[in-house]
């Protein structure tokens, strides 16, 4: 479940940003700031009779409305409202990821990818802690993350009411220009004279609003980080995969004032573990999933946004095999971006899976047609939500048409230097525009950042270049009608190799003065430029902006009657079904699982063992290659420790870093993945062998301890009177 | 690659066996007995020019025809003549299985599978060296294997002229039975006044005639086997998957005059073991492939053969699953049951999956239409043969119109009891006839194999047999028409669940004495019995004898066509493509190598880590449990010693025991297995992840000097002066 930009995040919102100018702003996550208000969970109430729990929609479940009926029948578990709570109050979310309280002094546990950028900064020019590790000796040696923050959930409000009696409007955009003003003045008046953040949360798309009122800690350090290597063993071919022998864990301790904070609640170790068969709780953020999505929307993706991606994915993967063909320094130079790529390929196979495996989609297809027959059975309901789906499928089909002219108007993949070439003619135009008439990546703080980043220098691959721009062209002469006008711009008569080769050797973009030259220029400098790139950027943008101005209208009507589909769902089903992932707190319900595999059976659990035995096998190359460290001080574990383990957990992006916990409250373990199996349950969830992949609580302790001299850490987490 | 009954046995000629009431007869392959004549290894000529290679029919390769310019321009590999008879003379082949000499003091190395019997005729009452594994610590106590021979094949003659010549009738079975005469006169004449064991191998289908004479060795001693649960580590649920940790060695020694055999041909040790990417050759006996299948039989097999076989083995796995829920001793007790046919699930399934593969179809379907083209290009080839696909076609149309009835009046799958009245009908009628006109299984041996296979004790699980016959026919009920007499006989009336009812527990079969009687009391006393069972048996006897002639000159029509086909394919394409899988000598090229699995890579080898990781990993359970003196000499292995590995070699059931030899024609492993993804090769080869699966060389070595004190043995594979 790594979020590192090349798995998860580049998918997100991969729909909105294939037709434009695609600039790097980061994902918008952080809360919006606001008033205050009583603590308490209550839900909205659905206006139909709530039916049974449907498996396909997975376990992501609220705070607000714990599923404590179905927990019941299911593991005979009835935790009461102080279980609930001691559990909220000791998990916490990074700006990234989710984390956990795991000692009376302070300890945050979540994993080494959610951790990287604070033991960057971390290391000095005299140490790298990527590569070593690092683990402090003492509280002096504890490093502090600049920076960083870690939010508490302290209360949660329903505010429904409020925000619906706030639009009043008769229009789509004037309703959401009064629903977004409500929302900011109820996270205002929240934080008004507190210290706390407070974000609005939209749950069943509009379904639902909840205030949620987080304490924020501010004061983060970094207590103990395992090597890179031992961290993400088995690198990009193992991401996503199961049997696994990771150790990707960073301890953090929060501090106040100085000393170490001592929180109120926090998650004791397990004595023994995870167990074959025991329920188990995931209790963390996830990001994104689409199980709301319509059998439309679905379609869309499995039939034309998925297959385009795929063919992407494909071009560059055989550019980078032209690139390294019987040459072995090439193919270590580039081994990164092909692992990178493969990584992306994988998952994004994953997710199409999902939507192709014929059982899934059947039942989506049996849900949906329930789900309208409910709807259409009250006639109110009827009449607010009864012509959405269709309303979404015109639209779907529409955008299906012109897919590949949003694609390749838009510079979709392929070249650097022609995506550099369309933000400097666009960073010319929008400049001078009013903030709202901007194209939308360049709004806010989008302009500068897309400016800083063609700015800064950069080492252009001409090569590379040449290949992708080629393939790049051939793909759009494959899939685009031989008039169409970005054909004749581009190619103008040539074919794609040669328009290819003259594009690279003729350009100066890959120089860094000259494209700063161009944007300090502005308009007019774009306007007089002769580079062959900027000449073939001025003619694309008008025919980009078109099209995109055409594929924005029919994604804001898909989304507006999203937003309708995820209030329907709530009327029909209330919070019977848990809602699709928000990045705020959720609780996972599973067991730890074997599965069938590989024609035999996975292990709940990997062991020490396997981690040698896989490093061995591979004759310990890279990305085998194991630590100094463990290979010196091997013998001093006992290898039959757990190390990683899996259950039936549904989590997704964003829960990396979530404490596994059993029904004592006790960390079992530390979630950092999905298998492969489990990679289509972006979508419809299905537990036959889709597993979260977890550190094992003893493993961490026993590298503690063996590896990494930290039995200091080891007895804080394990409650032991400290020995030192 | 486990040729025990329930894996490779199991299938083959399940289309011929299906429709009638299948006995226990074993698998013919001994070879036959007759004359002499000088040694050669001249294959016969194609009539038109060999193409290239194909590589969906494998790398089978006789060595009457090594393809000498195939492995040089693939492997810059040119073995010469000597060492070609090196390797052959080296190699030996067991009743069952293949072998090799690996030492000049006639060591002979194979699987354990492979000497189960022997393994347990060697042991005692006071030892079970299945359990407890068995190492010689000297000459005198290595243990002869009663009844054991080896088979070295010393020399291959071309015959197919003599047996054309022989064939000069007009009708199919008049040429039939002279081939056979022709056959059986050659191979006696080679026999006479010779210890030679000789037999006329059909290769190509009788495309061509080669005369194999082996010297045979019949004094073999056991000298060193394992326990069996390190020779089957993982037991069914690993069987045919990869990563995998077997110890399935088994080490004999031939004697002569009752010392130590030195055979001038064995193969040396490497000592490095097999190296990533490195060539291997595995040099053995391949039982059985269906590689000529035509379409139309490919088609039968994948929607009409094995969609019935694998619609049985559901259920008896619902049974199982009936009989086993929320009862963990019968769990326990049926276990072994429900492994053997999840296994049986497990190789149909990877057959089907082979066949249902577009990919692999196309291919197939390609080079159909090109053989045929050959064919009918010669207009001599297009009188002979053209006309065989289609009659091959239209027979397996038929015989698909009524498979259903062939299955069910055969009382195929299900009740054990049901399958003794219907054997009890049979004998006594067939005792009556003479040979030639009984029912096929009841010729020769079958008549009094049957009858001691119904005649023994055994234990009847009624509960068992109530489920299956009732499953059987509420299955029958499905699939045949309302108005079959199948139905009216086995229900007459009633429903399954009732009419199975009332059939067990009315019946005295299950009693021994009771079958005895009826066995003993003839045609007389099976007409007068009123046993519900026998009753029954007498009512369908007639209607599968019907059905199973009519599908039995629909097969016959298939074999006769199969076999010109074969003709044909010798005569299109020479020896270019290697012929089926005959279980007589082949050899098969191949590559040490990685492969893409479970999202990631499949290493080229395991180490003992990942056997105590494996076994770890179940908490030591069944069938991942070690045997104890695994355990408690853990720590005197280099855990990071090679295991097992995989090469893309192509073998299969016969194969197992075949040594693993690199170029220099050293021992790097010994075959005993097919990855999950090997198994569809049966009918198309594809070695993009099919795999053979091997012991590693350094394995066998240091679990025979660190773990079964046989420092006396490994010296003597490694070729060290004796240091005992």
């Amino acid at each position: 479940m790594q979020i590192l930009p090349r798995s998860f995040a580049q998918l997100v919102g991969v729909v909105i940003v294939a037709g434009s100018f695609a600039g790097c702003a980061p994902v918008q996550t952080a809360p919006v700031p606001a008033p205050s208000g009583p603590a308490a969970a209550v839900p909205g109430s659905p206006v139909l009779a709530a039916p049974a729990y449907k498996p396909e929609f997975g376990t992501m479940w609220t705070f607000e409305a714990p599923p404590l009926e179905y927990w019941r029948t299911t593991y005979n578990f009835t935790p009461d409202q102080g279980w609930l709570d001691n559990v909220r109050l000791a998990s916490v979310r990074l700006p990234n990821c989710s984390a956990s309280f795991v000692s009376a002094n302070g300890l945050v546990m979540t994993n080494h990818h959610c951790a990287r950028q604070c033991i960057e900064e971390s290391s000095s020019k005299d140490s790298n802690y990527i590569q070593t590790g690092f683990a402090a000796a003492n509280l002096r040696d504890e490093k502090k993350c600049a920076g960083l923050y870690v939010d508490q959930l302290i209360s949660i409000e329903p505010v429904t009411d409020r925000v619906r009696a706030a639009v009043t409007a008769a229009t789509t955009g004037e309703r959401a220009t009064q629903r977004g003003e409500a929302i900011a003045g109820i996270q205002r008046q929240c934080e008004t004279g507190s210290a706390n953040t407070c974000q609005v949360v939209s749950l069943y798309q509009g379904g639902i609003y909840s205030l949620y009122r987080f304490k924020r800690y501010s004061d983060v350090r970094l207590v103990m980080a395992p090597e890179g290597d031992i961290a993400f063993f088995g690198g990009d071919p193992d991401n996503f995969t199961y049997p696994r022998y990771d150790l990707d864990l960073t301890l953090y301790r929060v501090y106040e004032n100085d000393i170490p904070f001592k929180p109120a609640n926090f998650l004791r170790w397990s004595a023994r573990g995870p167990v074959e068969n025991e329920p188990v709780f995931v209790v963390g953020n996830p990001g994104s999933t689409g199980r709301l999505n319509t059998v439309a929307q679905m379609e869309f993706l499995r039939d034309v946004q998925y297959p385009a991606t795929l063919a992407g994915y494909t071009r560059q993967l055989d550019i980078y095999g032209q690139l390294t063909k019987g040459d072995t320094a090439a193919a270590r130079r580039y081994q990164n971006d092909v692992f990178g790529i493969s990584n992306s390929q994988k998952a994004v196979t994953g997710y199409r899976t999902g939507l192709v495996d014929s059982a899934r989609a059947a039942n989506k297809l049996a849900f949906e047609t329930e789900f309208r027959q409910r709807i259409n059975a009250d006639p109110a309901l009827r009449a607010k939500y009864g012509g959405t789906w269709d309303a979404v499928a015109a639209a779907q089909s529409q955008l299906a048409t012109f897919n590949p002219t949003l694609r390749y108007h838009g510079f979709a993949g392929g070249s650097q230097l022609l995506t550099m070439a369309a933000q400097i003619v666009r960073i010319a135009s929008e400049t001078t525009k009013p903030n709202a008439q901007r194209l939308t990546p360049y709004r806010g703080q989008g302009l500068e950042t897309i400016k800083a980043a063609v700015s800064r220098d950069r080492n252009i691959d001409t090569r590379y270049e040449r290949l992708a721009l080629a393939a790049q062209l051939r793909a759009a002469q494959s899939e685009l009608p031989a008039t169409d006008p970005y054909l004749g711009a581009t190619l103008a008569g040539r074919t794609p190799e040669a328009a290819a080769a003259a594009l690279v050797s003729g350009t100066t973009l890959a120089n860094t003065a000259a494209r700063r030259a161009l944007i300090e220029g502005g308009a007019a400098a774009v306007a007089a430029s002769t580079d062959p790139l900027i000449v073939l950027a001025r003619a694309i943008d008008p025919l980009n902006r078109s099209v995109t101005a055409k594929a924005d209208s029919l994604n804001a009507i898909i989304a507006t009657n999203a937003e309708m589909i995820g209030q329907a769902l709530f009327a029909a089903y209330g919070t019977a079904l848990p809602p699709d992932a928000t990045f705020t707190l959720r609780i996972s319900d599973g067991l730890v699982k074997t599965y069938a595999y590989n024609g035999t059976i996975a292990p709940y659990k990997t062991t020490f063992f396997g981690l040698y035995e896989r490093s061995a096998a591979f004759d310990n190359k890279d990305p085998f290659h194991l630590p100094q460290r463990w290979i010196a001080r091997r013998d001093r574990l006992d290898l039959a420790t757990g190390f990683n383990f899996v259950s039936t957990n549904d989590i997704i992006g964003g829960n990396s870093g979530s404490p596994v916990i059993n029904r004592n409250a006790e960390v079992v373990g530390l979630a950092f993945d999905s298998n492969i199996e489990g990679v289509p349950n972006r979508f419809l969830f299905d537990a036959t062998t889709g597993r979260t992949v977890s550190v094992h609580s003893a493993g961490m302790i026993e590298a503690l301890r063996k590896i990494y001299d930290g039995g200091r850490i080891a007895d804080e987490l394990q409650g032991v009177t400290a020995r030192r």
